[in-house]
């Protein structure tokens, strides 16, 4: 079925949709209608028949989603059936925090090795991946076909690493610093900043 | 001045104003143009000026923007001059990295306590703040004026102590779990899914 057109807006909820049909997979639920879903979700029926009609062919008259073709499908468009290698940048908490949540693999995420400025972490292991020096990521990325960086280091280094990175041919960066990164156009940056979060908070809590 | 009518499109940009506009405090630097702005922040001198002047009167014909003034209006419209107190729930890896981020508080963020249902982490402390065995939570929030909550615990046990918490009077919840939480209409929750973020990520990269 064609795949086209899809708006940014529909784009930005898929890991949504995505997180509650696992959800709903896990209680071992095989279909479900547009109103169930809307439900749980908390948007409209309407909103959900939508979006879910851009990827053709799952919502059937009287029958609702079948839960398994749905997550499958939109795990395809999330690009979730492609392996990816990942390098983090930085042991400190946050680093090691994401480096141990092992989840992210079974969704084809693979964190490979781990660097850190601070040589005495040379030898030790976050779940048994290793933490080397930083000198040595150029080699290891060329080695290991490594195709996503996270950034957790602070903000004031984070451009002289990811510059680095990027001239070994990483494409594509998950961004904790706390500062825009300056990039090549072909280089995606998906940022995580989390102080602007807590400033939105903020914002809200005085309205 | 009168702040009215501000667009989401406009508020979810200022946080980033802000950040900006710190840098150039601590560069020392007094004015700026809206095309120099523009330039550092890689979008268009016109967004900006358009944006700005919902806070009136800061940009003037021929100087430019007061950094200092336009930094300290910002932070205001954001909240930031509110002093906040917060808790956190769950000293794992991700809840230590946010507890030990200091520059929270710069912003007028305090965190006062770490609550965590491992009671062998009671006595310990991440930067002096005291971890907490959770059945002390209620009386904690009362006794200390807590507005936000961190919960930093996996999704299937979030909900139950959000649940408790909110009986308490949080209004304000920062939430790193993997998991939407079902709150009265009156509890703001802003919400750090860090999956979610990957999918989009690994979305991009595909196209």
């Amino acid at each position: 079925m064609g795949i086209k057109a899809i708006s940014q807006a529909v784009i930005s909820r898929l890991p949504r949709y995505y997180r509650y049909l696992g959800q709903l997979r896990d209680e071992g639920i095989e279909r479900i209608s547009s109103r169930e879903l809307s439900e749980r979700m908390n948007v409209t029926a309407s909103q959900i028949r939508q979006d879910l009609n851009n990827f053709g062919g799952f919502g059937h008259q009287g029958y609702g989603y079948n839960v398994d073709s749905l997550y499958i499908e939109i795990g395809k468009i999330l690009g979730l059936t492609t392996k990816h290698n990942l390098i983090l940048v930085g042991a400190g908490n946050l680093g090691r925090a994401i480096a141990g949540y092992a989840k992210f693999e079974k969704r084809g995420f693979i964190m490979r090795g781990i660097f850190d400025i601070d040589e005495s972490l040379n030898g030790q292991d976050v779940r048994g991946i290793p933490i080397m020096p930083l000198d040595r990521i150029e080699q290891f990325i060329l080695e290991n076909d490594i195709d996503i960086a996270v950034i957790c280091i602070p903000a004031t280094a984070s451009m002289a690493v990811v510059d680095r990175i990027v001239k070994c041919g990483i494409k594509a960066i998950w961004n904790f610093s706390h500062v825009d990164l300056d990039v090549p156009r072909d280089v995606i940056v998906e940022n995580v900043h989390l102080s602007d979060s807590l400033m939105r908070l903020s914002y809200l809590m005085k309205q």
